[in-house]
């Protein structure tokens, strides 16, 4: 941690006990995500909404569960309530809509409905099992749930002023502070699958309460310890510990303590769920230990189990992590809820340290992995995102493990607040999407207009508006992915070399209204190589342009694509096609296609097959699957 | 089926109600395979009798079995000792050995044991489940078991000539003949695992009992039919038959009527058991289209679903087939068995047409993927051979489902009967290895004397002993994988195009002894290159010599393997090394190394990796993982 580090402007108001928060001061009007957080508002919402109904379920008596029932329902399925609740309640604080407000009222009282006199909040077990409350945290995903609700009382909050869910997930947290805790007659549990965590700093954000900061401490530091608590709850049970379906506890990472693990396991949205908490704790309270554990993880994680995509998992196994360099292209699993953890987990990273890398990961997993997980109409969703298909591999109108909709929305939703962070002296620009951003430096209140095309181009225009001249440091990333950036401030270049810290050119000075910065980031088309050790990539190359990550599709290369070769001289191009795919940027380039009507009926030969020529058409990975059903693929054949 | 096609010394023999088949009268007098089979007899065969004697086979009191016990034990277990039972009964043809003789009476006396009043021989069912007889003919193996009970009576009545064994299943066999068939009163079953089919041919040959091969034909042409029995018998077990285990009758090869199979599907073992028995029944009574079945199945498995070490199955999952040209490398299971299958089904298929290619992956499976399946003292096995390994993968000692070691130990005590073949006016050659045969052809006695150092070396001479000079074709098959072979006859020069016959050089004349010929058959290293549609081998080369697939190993190349880059243009050179792996060729040549140490942490560049030059040393297939544990491919990049 650096005596740089910024605080965010969201962290900053919640200290001041203001109900403004950083994403309603952001507002993105370009022509890459606006019309998609549009579709969100348009489609998304509403047709969750009307699945949920569909589900029946506001109405237990149609949805008959019922004690014994077989096979059990997915029992965190209320998370998709509480999920939407929060997409629509950020909606709502940059486009409000009575008709929406109404029905998140409407939703709330449900959820009033459920909550018991001593605050427990959970459907399942207020309806069908009431005995089994906190009986098998390691499964059953109670402290999960609590975490979404939490997460969409406070988005509530903050989106809307009103206080009906907040209160309602304040009194579950107070319950959940006297359950939960060393102290004597209290349980030593935690969730098997992390999220109560950051929920818990955030309601700490807004409230100011501070138990529910060392409640989530207090999760984090138990987490692992022996004895172990799966294990005596499994014998509580009656069950076996042994017996645990996962069969090691690395997939819900409370093998070993926190503190202890050096190795990114498990289950891939758990891991990003949990590590996120943990910066929180460290920006809350700096803790040397914690802070290294984290920085430990993410080094391997990049360094070793990271897709080119942002994607992380690497296998539908344990829907998580398996070993070194296992980075399998066909069966990668790479859920879209994953790379939002992920882009979850840099964005608090880079509120402890405005380091570049942790912005040039966010932006990865937000325009690749993450957005893939939509269709362009914002009506079908990618649950698993993988970098090669065979054709069978379809977005999806709802799932029976819905978590993925949501998320996607909710994040969205919440796009604006990865834009910007603040210090008391410093403007952190992360990312660059035409809008305005109004922010807080120092006292003073600072207008941020972008003005750009990005990501299809590298030309970015920064306007200053303030109330008076003031001074502070303007930090703009300079992506890893950018060989060449240029930079004018008023008209006079800036030498870039001069001003970078942690990959961000910082120019503090006395700043005025009408100051305009001219950032051009270069944006040829980039081949990209992985590590030897990645069995699956050898002798193959990714394209990228920009932030994004390209790929072919049988849609546009009419040939198998694994017989394509690119040789590593071919001159590629890049052409933006407004017409196609909502307007994208594809590459073109000379390549070569494998022949195999001279195999016939031969499946092995003496002599190497025949080429011949091809143009080799890539688009961006985020929207493939638009077409015609074919083969995909990210990784391209050398010769 | 052509006119030429030649009958078997074994089956003229068997017709002829002799005593003496073929494999008595090939010795095998070389450097390759003579100390592998001394190798069985001296420690295989024993080895395997401990260890059942270990596992308290031939005692039931020990063996504590009882109804309900769970897991349930193999209840195919009891192949183990009659696959022991063929092996040593064919070492005794050969090599006479009365400790074993006075072993196996033994043995035969304990199944003798088993056998029930009406015929009745199995193990399970007559000492625990004697009324579930029958009831669970898809998964329970009771005739799997009487197949290979069936072939040891046949071997032991050839290998000692006494009828103790042949006389018990007789009985057995007239019992299934009395249970199964169309008749009234008849069940209409067949065996989820084929082996049963082929066993009656054999017992039919040196029996002469014609029900026995019309038995045979009713197990295959009742196999898939609908109503089908597997259904039948599941529900008659008040089972869903939908619940199967397997999801597929494609598993065992009868999801349709054998004669509308297209594809080679399912388990390995059973396809190619089942398949061998479709090769028998043509040969005894020529069928057109069960014949054509047993072509398009060829065809399909060769184009599309055979590894190049003559290993099929390409998953663990069903042990078995997958999709076209779906041939991990990693994962690939090519089960032992399953090439001991490819090698019968293509020794029966040389005895409907001497065509050389299937001579051709007899040779393939012998010397790679069955090889591979024992190490070279003949103690431990491989059950999967996959083509790819990272360190992790050993031969072992027995397993619980040992199906693997005794059918590679009676696969080598019969390797002699695969040289030759001989028709009534031809002899042909499909092996070469060094040692002499006496055959029979057009009622002469013929002894070929066989001299050469393959597998290592091209060079053939064959002698020729006659009682007086005669008048046959005498074929030599010329490999596939020659590009350049010489002959002569007596010092004269023939020019090969003029003689060859469907991969075949026939030389018609008439013989008389002393009659030389020599036969070079050039040996360079070849590179092998797979269809374009296999992508785990796109951009990789295999290397080959003679009938041997080689592979590279961690012990003599101290680098990642798949680091490892074969230039297109790098010259190859062999080298026989007399002290290494019991005297094998090596491959060496100039490689390039892709480095990782400048990778360090990074797992994505912009710049493809260095390398540096090595020498790779390849080593033969069948020999890998005699040294310290590491990787292993048989696919090399190509750069």
């Amino acid at each position: 941690m650096t005596s740089s580090s910024p605080t965010s402007t969201q962290q900053a108001d919640a200290r001041r006990g203001s109900n403004a928060v950083a994403h309603t001061t952001v507002t993105i009007e370009d022509t890459f995500w606006a019309p998609r957080l549009q579709r969100v508002r348009e489609n998304t919402l509403p047709m969750m909404y009307e699945q949920m109904k569909l589900n029946n379920y506001f109405d237990s008596e149609k949805r008959g569960w019922k004690r014994g029932m077989h096979p059990i329902p997915y029992v965190f399925w209320e998370t998709d309530i509480t999920k939407w609740v929060e997409a629509a309640s950020l909606s709502l604080a940059t486009h409000p809509d009575a008709q929406l407000d109404t029905l998140l009222d409407k939703t709330i009282e449900f959820i009033r409905s459920i909550q018991q006199p001593d605050g427990y909040l959970n459907i399942w077990f207020t309806e069908v099992e009431p005995e089994k409350r906190w009986s098998n945290m390691r499964d059953l995903h109670e402290l999960y749930c609590a975490g979404h609700l939490i997460e969409a009382g406070v988005a509530h909050f903050q989106g809307t002023g009103k206080r009906s869910l907040l209160d309602i997930v304040s009194r579950y947290a107070d319950y959940l502070d006297r359950t939960f805790g060393l102290e004597e007659g209290k349980k030593r549990g935690y969730s098997g699958h992390p999220e109560i965590e950051l929920a818990l700093v955030k309601l700490y954000r807004v409230t100011g309460e501070k138990r529910y900061l060392h409640l989530s401490q207090y999760f984090v530091d138990e987490r692992g310890k022996q004895p172990h608590y799966f294990d005596e709850e499994a014998r509580l049970r009656g069950d076996d510990p042994r017996d645990f379906w996962a069969q090691t506890y690395e997939y819900n990472q409370s093998h070993v303590p926190l503190r202890e693990q050096r190795e990114v396991v498990g289950h891939a949205v758990r891991a990003m769920y949990l590590y996120s908490a943990i910066a929180d704790l460290v920006k809350e309270r700096y803790d040397e230990s914690l802070f290294q554990t984290g920085e430990r993880l993410w080094h391997h994680l990049v360094s070793k189990r990271l897709y080119i995509t942002g994607g992380i998992g690497s296998t539908a196994k344990n829907e998580g992590f398996t070993e070194d360099y296992d980075l399998p292209n066909l069966t990668a699993y790479a859920e879209s809820c994953a790379s939002i953890g992920l882009a979850m987990w840099n964005y608090r990273l880079l509120q402890l340290d405005a380091d570049s890398r942790y912005a040039d990961l966010l932006e990865r997993a937000l325009y690749n992995g993450m957005l893939s997980g939509i269709s362009l109409d914002g009506s079908k969703y990618f649950y698993v995102n993988p970098l090669e298909s065979k054709g069978d591999h379809h977005r999806v109108g709802w799932f029976k493990c819905a978590c993925c909709p949501p998320n996607i929305a909710r994040t969205l939703m919440s796009l604006g607040q990865y834009v910007y962070t603040v210090s008391d002296t410093d403007i952190f620009t992360h990312l660059y999407i035409q809008g305005t951003g109004e922010l807080s430096v120092g006292g003073h209140n600072v207008k941020v207009k972008q003005e750009t095309k990005y990501p299809w181009d590298g030309a970015i225009s920064l306007k200053m508006t303030l109330d008076e001249p003031a001074d502070f440091g303007l930090n703009l990333r300079i992506p890893a992915w950018c060989q060449a950036a240029q930079l004018s401030l008023n008209g006079e270049t800036i030498v870039l070399d001069d001003h970078l810290q942690k990959g961000y050119v910082r120019i503090e000075r006395r700043w005025q209204s009408g100051d305009q910065i001219v950032l051009n980031l270069a944006m040829p088309v980039m081949r990209v190589y992985a590590h030897p050790d990645v069995r699956e990539n050898s002798n193959q190359v990714a394209l990228q342009r920009g932030p994004l990550v390209y790929c072919l599709e049988g849609a546009d290369n009419a040939v198998p694509l694994h017989h394509i070769r690119l040789p590593e001289t071919a001159t590629l191009e890049s052409r933006f096609e407004p017409e196609l795919l909502g307007g994208v940027t594809v590459i073109e380039g000379p390549a070569t296609v494998v022949e195999s009507e001279d195999w016939s009926d031969t499946l092995y030969k003496t002599t190497p097959p025949q080429s011949h020529a091809h143009t080799l058409t890539a688009i961006p990975y985020y929207v493939w699957d638009h077409r015609q059903a074919g083969e995909m693929c990210v990784w391209i054949s050398t010769k």
